[in-house]
């Protein structure tokens, strides 16, 4: 096992992981941004080192700083968390060269499925289902067109090395698609640094449902079953849960084996989730493989007693999986909602500030994951992701009664701070929500 | 279902308690003395009544000023708590006779099991092993010496009405029985106001092991497993697991069967728990019944999933159980550390003074019941517990791992004020209870 290991993250992931490596006795290393020096997981871990000013290309994307780091702290692997680096190829290999183990996939994995429609046509050919759209990246504007009216309208742009929700946009009206595509482009090329776009059929009134994999360095894989994620904003998660409500078990088993197909075509190490997008007519199409430990991991660890995190450190220090996958049970419901300091009512803004106040709710079968505290300074610099507030009752309705006396419980202060928990519990109440019938378009339906 | 609950208790065990209460969609009423007018309790419930000073027989223990408060907000239930008024037959039968339902058993079997040598007398005659001792309460100190010597020393005294850990004292040489007598009868009549005294064979190296039962109004009984709670300083509890380690599931199963026939037997209603003491030779023999919710219920709710404040209410209710024994599945290990404030070099002397600094750990599978936060004062008129820490995991190595991390993790700090996180990461560590072999006697080696 590792002795000591770098955590290339923060906020409350680079918590989350910090810990489980203390319950394995691993020595952590944190690193920070100037901005994050006074941060959570700077005071918990064992060592923290300095690796740049706040912008992330400058610290937490900075791959020699991160690695010189290591170095000099004498850490044999890094947990890239989630996002910044974490589904880079290219640190994942630098980290091989410097003898250093990338707790995650191979890098090999990372480039096939990290380019999406790479993944597309891979997963397509391993025998995953996949929605009508351009075969590979799209050659230009009349490309797009052309592949689009193929499709059929509405289509959705999206870019190659996209993913988590950004550098997507849907097209409608087949005359905004050259304006479209040629926004999202250049968006893609300033934000990923490549501006080669795909396409695909939109699936209106869709679910967003997404199967949780893991997988050791011997062959071993089993899921962990499904979450739902169809509550976004912006395309990005707001509330999740598992299992997904109004799920017939034959489509979930149907979703769970396709996942696993999915993990063994390409070899797959780690944990990884497959994202599928469940239609109206109930057929599922995969949409992306995420290769990292997902935001929304509580949920499932709340039904199975599994500690993704633990399970990661052990497959990527060449451990076997122990588990079976008949040893994975569920038990119950779990749920989570995002607090973000943001503002719901100016297209969720972010709010940055000082939180004057900040107390987490608690209880029975009550997890908040976050690395926020009174005194704690919401940067201008990265995500406006505040707390996870997570639940566990044994069905939908009391996970969901114990979320709004969560939701209510918790006291957030700050001078300009606003957060989601006000509208998350609007979204709880919704009677589609409540009946599991909700789609994608909830929260566009609730604020447009 | 009740509109509206009053909890007439503090601390934690308050807090707990409206939040279920808040769960179920019932409005919470709160008492406090002048000494907890800050508290969370009070900021979180929907209404807050002023009971009275300080001292407990002036506010929590003043049943006028309990009821009177219930009156005034509507309250149509009570719910006591553990201590105070938790397990008083007069305070059952005056709610009742003021319409109120009290959360608990009747007021028949309080007064039945409070009387523990009734008690004794009445589990025995139902078939459960009693240690050899009294029959029923001693005539004086004469009688006491012919029951010690009848018995064998060394003998435990007991207060009739004591319970928790209180008004007990051991006599190991016979010589000093007499005065131990009369010091300890002495002690009764001024705590619980009755000098009545039983005496038991006292075990040396024992374990501490207890059954929870769960019992509605319609005559359905279950039991929730068991608890070890053999770690214990002046006979009250510091760290609590279920299930109990190195514990043969034949005599676990034997030990449930006993509670499961004890609470039929005297028609118990609502939650309980039956109190054994585990010989050397793996004999079991039933000490007491506590008539309440225990301190260390949450282990008990991690393993198995139920809400047991959520049980005790809708059972209180008239509702009928929806639990059968076979639907009570108990999943992995879970273990409670009681972190107080006290000083352990001082044999645990209480610390009161303000909290300058605290902040709970958290992380999966991690759940703190407390009432403390940063600028809370700990009084000197009440317990000394400051804090739950709870933990789940898939195994006893690995919850032992996860507690040392969360004790490690939890920061206090206050003017004068010590806990007994240190102290109980010392516990963990001991090779004899790693192994699960420990006994009540653990403390004392420690720190004798």
């Amino acid at each position: 096992m590792f002795s000591t290991v770098l955590v290339a993250n923060r906020g409350e992931i680079a918590l989350r992981v910090a810990r489980a490596c203390r319950e394995l006795g691993i020595r952590t290393v944190a690193v920070y941004s100037t901005a994050d020096r006074d941060s959570a997981v700077v005071r918990f871990a064992d060592e923290a080192v300095h690796i740049g000013p706040p912008p992330a290309r400058a610290s937490y994307l900075n791959i020699p700083a991160v690695v010189e780091a290591a170095r000099r702290t004498g850490a044999q692997a890094v947990h890239p968390g989630y996002g910044f680096l974490s589904e880079d190829p290219d640190f994942a290999e630098v980290c091989e060269a410097n003898g250093l183990t990338f707790i995650g996939p191979s890098p090999d994995v990372l480039s096939r499925l990290g380019d999406k429609a790479a993944c597309r046509a891979l997963m397509a050919e391993a025998g995953l289902p996949v929605l009508p759209g351009s075969t590979g990246p799209l050659a230009g504007a009349a490309d797009a067109k052309e592949a689009a009216q193929r499709t059929g309208y509405p289509v959705i742009l999206k870019a190659v090395a996209g993913g988590g929700g950004r550098g997507m946009a849907v097209v409608t009206d087949p005359d905004r698609l050259l304006d479209t595509y040629r926004r999202t482009s250049a968006h893609a090329r300033s934000v990923f640094g490549d501006d080669r776009l795909y396409l695909e059929r939109y699936v209106e009134r869709a679910r967003h449902v997404e199967v949780q994999v893991l997988c050791d360095r011997h062959g071993a894989v089993v899921h962990l079953g499904e979450r739902d994620c169809s509550v976004q904003r912006h395309h990005q998660k707001l509330v999740e849960e598992t299992p997904a409500p109004d799920l017939p078990a034959r489509l979930r088993s149907a979703m769970c084996d396709a996942a696993v197909r999915g993990a063994r075509a390409v070899g797959y190490t780690g944990v990884g989730t497959f994202e599928f997008v469940l239609t109206p007519e109930r057929d599922f199409h995969l949409m992306e493989v995420n290769c990292r430990l997902q935001v929304e991991h509580p949920v499932t660890e709340m039904v199975t007693g599994i500690d993704l995190v633990r399970e990661q450190i052990l497959v990527a220090a060449g451990h076997p999986l122990t588990l079976r996958q008949e040893d994975v049970v569920h038990r119950g419901v779990a749920v989570e909602c995002r607090v973000n300091a943001e503002d719901p009512s100016r297209d969720f803004a972010p709010t940055p500030g000082l939180l004057t106040e900040f107390e987490a709710p608690g209880g029975p079968f009550v997890r908040v994951d976050t690395h926020a505290f009174p005194g704690w300074r919401i940067g201008p610099d990265y995500d406006s992701l505040l707390a996870k507030a997570v639940v566990w009752a044994p069905d939908r309705e009391r996970a969901l009664a114990r979320m709004d006396r969560v939701l209510e419980e918790l006291r957030v202060r700050g001078e300009g701070v606003c957060t989601t928990a006000g509208f998350l519990r609007k979204v709880l109440a919704r009677p589609e929500f409540r009946a599991g019938r909700h789609t994608t378009g909830l929260v566009a339906e609730m604020t447009g």
